[in-house]
C-alpha cells in the first residue's frame, strides 16, 4: 500500500495536502495575513480528486474489480522507454549542485531550443529566448504576472483545463473569463464568442489563453480558427498565450500545426508555453518551458525566476535526454503509437457501449458525451451520474463541471493512466451499469 | 571557458540574466502590466556581482594571479565527499516522474524530520509539520506571503543577508525595516534597537526575521539575546521567522543552540527555516525546508506550493542521502573540520595583515573591519576601497553596503568558495596593496 501522500496528482487539479486534524488542536493560533487566510477559504478539494486519492491508495492491483481512475491527465504508459534513457549517465555533476542561471542552464536551454524548434515550435528559436521554470504551472503563473494586472480578466475558452483558475487567480489576482463554446458545433472557438465574452466580462480583459492541442477535448484547433482568434485578440490589443503542452502527444493522422506556423508574425504579443510533464510523461520532474519574442516579458519573468527554479541535477538529466536525438525519435514514435492504440481501444469500447464522444487528435484523454444517461440536463444530474459510475463501477472520470464546460453531461476519460485493456474494462464496467438501468433512447 | 550563463550565483544576490541587447531591437513591444514593468525598473545588478560574473568567466585556473571571488556564500569545498554519496543508487524511480504531494514526498519529509530533529531543530518534529519547496528563497517568499500583508514592514537586523529585500519586497510587497546593530558592541541585537526600529518603521510591522547563525557576521546569537528578541516580538504580537540555514555550518567550539531549545514554547508564532543549499553545499539542487507549529501557516503555504515544487528525482536523491546516516555523520564532521581550517587560515592571514574582523562561530564567511583603509567614513569611500581591491588585487569581496550594514567600512569574506590557501593568497595580495599605500594607523 502506498503511503498516504504518495498519490499521483496532476497539474490540473493539484491535490492539496491539508495537515491532519490532530495537528490542528493547538489553541490561540497566531493569525495569518488576510491573503494567507484567504488561501484556507478555498472550496473543498474537488470530489473526484478526493475520491481518487482515497481509492487509488486502497486499490489492489491484482483485483480485476479494483478501482480504476481515469480522471488524471498523466501518461503512465511510457516508463519502459523512459527508464533506460533516464538512468543512462546519471552522475550528478559538480556544476549541478552550485548556482546557475536563474532561467535555466545554458546547456538545457540550448538543448530545448534545438529540440523544440524542430518538434514543437516549428521554427528556429534562439536559446536566449527560452525560459525554464519549475513546471508549466510556474511558467503560466509568472507569465501572467508580468502581462496582466491585478483584477484583469483573462479569456479562457471552455471546455478547459481546470488548473487555469488556480494558476491565474490565486497569486496573480486575475479573473478567468470563460468563453463557453458549444457541443452543437464541436466546441468551435469563434471571434463572435470571444467578442461576446469580452463585452460581458465585467472586468478589463488583458489576455487570451488558448490550449492547443486542447484539454479536455483532445482536439487540435483548426489553423483557420486559431488565426481568427489571434486576429480578434490583436484587434483588442490583448496578449495571447498559447499553451502547447500537448504539442507532441498527437495520436491522429494530422501533424500538429504550431502557432508559430499558423501566424505569420508572432510579434511581441503571442507567447508560447510548453514543458516536459505531458509530452515526456514526467510531471514529477517539474520542468516547464516558454518562449516569446517579447524581450520585456522574458526580462521581467527572469526577475521572478528565483522562486521557481528547476533542480540543477534535473536540468542535467533532461539536457542529456534531449541530446540523445536517436532516443527522442524512438520515444516520440513509440509514445504516439501507444497513444493511438489507447485512443482506438477506448473509442472502440465507447462505440460498443453506444456512448458518443468528441473525435480527438491529441492529448491523453477524450471527452465522452454522457448526456443520455442523465434524467435531466443539470449539474446535479451530472454529479449524480459521476458518483454512480464511481460507486457502482469503481471508475473515476473527470466530470465536465471540473472542466468548466458550458453544458452538463460530458465526462473526460484519461486513457493514458492505465493500459488500454484496463481502460476498455473500465468502460465496459460502467457502460453495463448505465445501459442496464437508465438508457433512455438507444 | 565557461559559457556565459554558467556562472555561480548565490541565494543572496541572485544573478539576473538580462537578455542580450540584440534581442531587444524589436519595435513596438506589446506592453507589460504595471507590476511586470516594475520588475524591469530594479536597480542595476550589484557591481560586485556583475564583476564576479565577468571576471570568473575569464579567469584561468592555472594563473596564480587569477581573479579570486570571495563574495559568494557557497561552500565549494565538499565535492569529493558529496560526489560518491550522490552518485550512489542514482536510478530514477518510476514514482519520481509522476505527481506527488505538493509539499514534498512523504519519504523525503520523513527523512528530513528524522535528520533535522536531531541535527538542526534540537527537538522532535513530526514529518507532517515539514514543508519542502524549491529552495530557501521560495520558503521565505511563501511563508511571508501567508503571515504578512502587502505594505507591512518586516524587521530585519543588520548586517544582513542581502537577498531578504528581494524575497520579501518583490512578490510579497512587504517592506524590509532594517534594525541596524552597531560594531561598537559586536553587532548585538537588543529589544531597545528593535523597539526603536519598530516605532520609526512608518508602516505596520507584522514580523521579525532573524538569521541564526548570522550572515554576514558568522556569529551565533547568544541564547539570552535570542530569548529577549522573541519576548520583545511577542509583546508586540509579531510573527518571528528564524532562518537557520547555516545551523550545521559551525566551525567554532560551541554547538549551535537551535531556537527550539532556546525558547520553551515555539507556540504558533515562531517559524523555522532550513535547507540543503548551505549546510549540504548544494544550492543548485533547490531544496528549502520549513517547520512550524502553526497549522494554518502550513496549510496556507501548501496552497502555494504548486508553483515552487522540488523535482521528484531530486527529492529521491536527497532522501537517500539523509537515510545514509553513516555518511551524514562523516559529512558533517568533515564539513565542519574544513570550515574550521578555512576560518583559521583566513583569520591568520588577516592577523598577519593586521586587518581586524568579527570573531565568527559559523557560516561560510566572516566580516572584516577595513575601516582603517578608508580616507573617510562614507559609502563612497567603501565603494572606492572595494573597487581598489578588485582592480589592483583581482579579489572580489562583498562590500558591507550590500549587507545593509549601518556603518561603512566592513567587507564580507566568503572563505568556502576557494581552498584555504587561495583565500590566504587573496588576502595577502590585497593586504600588500592596501598596507603599502594607505595605512593610516599601524
Amino acid at each position: 500500500r502506498r503511503p498516504k501522500t504518495d498519490f499521483g496528482s496532476e497539474q490540473s487539479e493539484r491535490f492539496r495536502l491539508r495537515f491532519p486534524p490532530s495537528l490542528q488542536a493547538m489553541p490561540s493560533t497566531h493569525s495569518l495575513s488576510r491573503r494567507g487566510a484567504s488561501l484556507l477559504d478555498v472550496s473543498p478539494m474537488a470530489p473526484y480528486i478526493h475520491e481518487h486519492m482515497v481509492r487509488a491508495a486502497d486499490a489492489d492491483p491484482n483485483d480485476p474489480e479494483r478501482y480504476i481512475g481515469l480522471c488524471v491527465a498523466e501518461n503512465l504508459q511510457m516508463w519502459d522507454i523512459l527508464e533506460p534513457q533516464l538512468n543512462r549517465n546519471r552522475n550528478v555533476q559538480r556544476g549541478s549542485v552550485a548556482y546557475d542561471a536563474m532561467i535555466g542552464s545554458q546547456n538545457l536551454r540550448e538543448q530545448i531550443a534545438s529540440f523544440a524548434s524542430e518538434h514543437v515550435w516549428g521554427r528556429s528559436v534562439d536559446p536566449d529566448r527560452v525560459i525554464v521554470l519549475a513546471g508549466g504551472g510556474s511558467i503560466l503563473e509568472t507569465l501572467f504576472y508580468v502581462i496582466s494586472s491585478p483584477g484583469d480578466g483573462v479569456l479562457v475558452p471552455t471546455p478547459s483545463y481546470a488548473g487555469y483558475w488556480a494558476d491565474l487567480e490565486t497569486r496573480d489576482n486575475l479573473k478567468v473569463v470563460p468563453v463557453h463554446t458549444s457541443s452543437e458545433d464541436g466546441f468551435k472557438l469563434s471571434p463572435a464568442l470571444l467578442e461576446s465574452a469580452y463585452i460581458d466580462a465585467g472586468v478589463p480583459v488583458s489576455a487570451l489563453l488558448i490550449t492547443n492541442p486542447d484539454n479536455p477535448t483532445g482536439r487540435m484547433m483548426p489553423s483557420k480558427d486559431m488565426n481568427a482568434a489571434i486576429q480578434w485578440a490583436r484587434s483588442h490589443d490583448l496578449h495571447v498565450v498559447v499553451n502547447e503542452i500537448y504539442a507532441l502527444s498527437v495520436h491522429g493522422d494530422e501533424p500538429y500545426e504550431p502557432v508559430g506556423r499558423v501566424i505569420d508574425n508572432l510579434a511581441t504579443d503571442v507567447h508560447e508555453v510548453w514543458g516536459f510533464s505531458k509530452d515526456f510523461a514526467m510531471s514529477g520532474l517539474r520542468c516547464g518551458v516558454m518562449t516569446s519574442n517579447n524581450t520585456d516579458v522574458l526580462d521581467a519573468i527572469s526577475e521572478l525566476a528565483y522562486w521557481s527554479l528547476v533542480s540543477g541535477d534535473t536540468q542535467h538529466l533532461l539536457a542529456g535526454m534531449l541530446r540523445n536525438t536517436e532516443w527522442t525519435e524512438t520515444y516520440l514514435r513509440e509514445m504516439r503509437s501507444r497513444l493511438r492504440r489507447s485512443y482506438d481501444v477506448t473509442t472502440s469500447a465507447l462505440d460498443a457501449a453506444d456512448i458518443p464522444y468528441v473525435d480527438g487528435d491529441a492529448g491523453l484523454f477524450l471527452l465522452a458525451d454522457m448526456r443520455r444517461f442523465m434524467d435531466e440536463a443539470t449539474w446535479d444530474a451530472e454529479d449524480r451520474l459521476w458518483r454512480k459510475v464511481l460507486d457502482e463501477a469503481a471508475v473515476n472520470l473527470t466530470p465536465g463541471s471540473a472542466c468548466h464546460i458550458g453544458e452538463p453531461g460530458f465526462m473526460r476519460i484519461c486513457f493514458a493512466t492505465e493500459p488500454p485493456e484496463v481502460v476498455a474494462r473500465a468502460i465496459s464496467r460502467f457502460a453495463a451499469i448505465l445501459n442496464n438501468v437508465c438508457v433512455k433512447d438507444t
